[in-house]
């Protein structure tokens, strides 16, 4: 059958380069990077390169980098922490985070009385800066915690912005920056980030590891206690080919950055293009047919189709090899309708299917095509 | 030079066809879990074939198995969820578990005011079944959390007759098994724990992975919070190759068990009687030097070295290409005294390099020879 893979964002092909190199860990350095002797050392040695080559591509040091198993532990790790060893009383938010976001802000609510304060999104689903600086005004010991790139819709917060207001209002900034990290140059000397969770599965790394960046002296503690691994932030014996598989994803991301970003965004215009002239009354979510307010790997778009027809939509795209989604790939499973477009749509156009399309340097035009035709005909 | 690995306990070499498989699903399965379309549904199968395979090695429902980040993920899981969602008051445990249970303990005994009861020891590190059915006898709420396998000095706790115990009193039972699974058949239909925690990376598996065994009806909440991954009990994009690498370890570990275990137990009674011959005065720590108190793939030895040259002892034995560790790998690094043999030793015999040696099938009784000249060449 043909595999036509549109679905970037919830999931990336791994490079060859990182398979290569994960499996050439595995054969050869199989020592605890806990242990003194020669084959632990070299574990560890592989570690903490890996450490500095990703601390330095985002021009930090590698003690603010602490390896995870993802993205969520990530979320997660920063967002308790802030919580319950930093003294923060309100996390100022949107509806529309990842879940990794959205629900272990949820579980703090009721564990520790953390006040969420959520912001208000307009139709496309942007936040209001003077909202958020009146509650930054009002709440002492707040953390914001807003992602970069919107899984959804794609949307692009300018969190260099909310940084300095965030600063100017002392209080901390997490930002999950799961679907920028790799595909977005980021310097975080020159963003007020506090903290920042990232996962190497969406930049065409392994699955089930990532980073937090935690900045200099924001002292959290771990959400998994034991060994001394991470500088005491988070125990359990590291996966080492995992972590040497996200270093060779990054550098290789951000080796061909410009050149795969060209290509990209030249087939995500394209593919709105051909939609958009093929099939009369498509529209898109949130800011995704924006080319500079939405990131070049996705969109989301909303489909002229009656309610009756729109059930049984991804089973038939899949029926013809094309994997996409209808939000983010939590969801995928279900029958719920996405969180993030129940934010932002009214009722009309949230009975309409919505399909997420995201790319990545593995995809042609000629896909792209065969994705139109396949929506024309099921129209 | 020479590399002689005798640190099995800490981490294994990885088995080839493990690193085959594992190499194999990253090529052809980068497809999301959560998602509905063909290439997300064929990692999912890949997850819940592993998860069946794994709970039928240990006699329980594939639905009883949560997959984690490791051993130490799954403690931390099951002991905060305990005391946080299950209304547990009293963790029954000792002061030689491993780390990733006595720390995270320990931080539920700060956050949440837990009562933490550590058993009394004798100096074999023994625990006395009758002061813990007392202890049971007067907590309502209680926990008991106790490892199958000593880590450091290979005590094997009868977890059959502790479970009996618990289930007597209506105490929860949780076993961290990480030096178990993999090494010992368990069938958990026989053995009342509620829970119990086990890592890949020490049957010859992947790092980065492991589970939590959590009986039916036992309704522990997440300690990473997000997706629905894992039935809602643990979020988090699966870490797929490593999942099913981990499947092919425990297979690979059962099917060829019980030749491994003559091989390996014939290996440490070879080991232990050439240094009893070569060695004048060595002694045994914990139960490891009887072959059926303790773990066969294990002993930890205790040299008569002065204390001046005990400093340089671990350097030396690495300068041979000999890894073997001081306690647990988390310690190695540091010149900390294990916890474990500071709770059970005298003062005199505490000063004495104690040095941990722990095998695999990949040793062999030339490398023990090797060893032990090396160790008479030393003292």
């Amino acid at each position: 059958m043909k595999a036509v893979y549109f679905d970037n964002a919830a999931s990336t092909k791994m490079r060859d380069e990182v398979i290569s190199v994960i499996t050439e860990t595995m054969k050869s350095n199989y020592g605890n990077p806990s242990s003194s002797y020669n084959i632990g050392r070299a574990s560890k040695s592989l570690i903490e390169t890996a450490r500095k080559a990703i601390a330095s591509l985002l021009n930090v040091s590698a003690s603010e980098i602490i390896f995870t198993s993802g993205g969520t532990e990530a979320d997660n790790l920063v967002l308790r922490s802030a919580v319950r060893d930093l003294g923060v009383k309100y996390i100022i938010t949107t509806k529309i985070e990842h879940h990794a976001v959205l629900h272990a802000v949820q579980e703090l609510e009721k564990e520790y009385g953390t006040e969420i304060i959520y912001l208000s999104l307009d139709h496309l689903g942007r936040i209001d800066l003077e909202e958020l600086e009146s509650h930054l005004n009002s709440k002492a010991n707040a953390l914001v915690s807003l992602m970069h790139v919107n899984n959804e819709i794609g949307n692009i917060l300018d969190i260099k912005k909310v940084g300095q207001l965030c600063r100017a209002y002392k209080a901390l900034f997490h930002t999950d920056a799961v679907q920028s990290i790799g595909h977005y140059r980021i310097d975080l000397q020159d963003i007020n980030v506090d903290f920042l969770a990232a996962s190497a599965h969406k930049f065409h790394g392994p699955k089930g590891v990532g980073f937090a960046f935690v900045r200099k002296n924001r002292n959290v503690k771990p959400l998994i206690f034991g060994g001394k691994q991470e500088r005491g932030l988070r125990a359990g014996t590291e996966s080492v080919h995992n972590i040497v598989g996200m270093e060779k994803a990054m550098i290789l991301a951000y080796d061909n950055l410009e050149d795969e970003i060209a290509y990209i965004k030249d087939l995500k215009l394209y593919f709105i293009n051909q939609l958009k002239s093929k099939i009369p009354n498509v529209a898109f979510n949130g800011l995704s047919e924006d080319l500079e307010g939405s990131t070049y790997t996705l969109f989301n778009v909303r489909l002229p189709i009656a309610a009756s027809k729109s059930a049984m939509f991804l089973f038939q795209l899949d029926l013809k090899g094309i994997a996409c989604s209808k939000g983010s790939a939590c969801q995928s499973g279900s029958n719920q309708k996405s969180h993030v477009l129940t934010e932002i749509l009214n009722h009309d156009d949230l009975e309409k299917p919505s399909v997420r399309f995201s790319f990545s340097k593995y995809n042609t035009k000629q896909e792209v095509d065969y994705v139109v035709e396949a929506l024309k005909e099921l129209i």
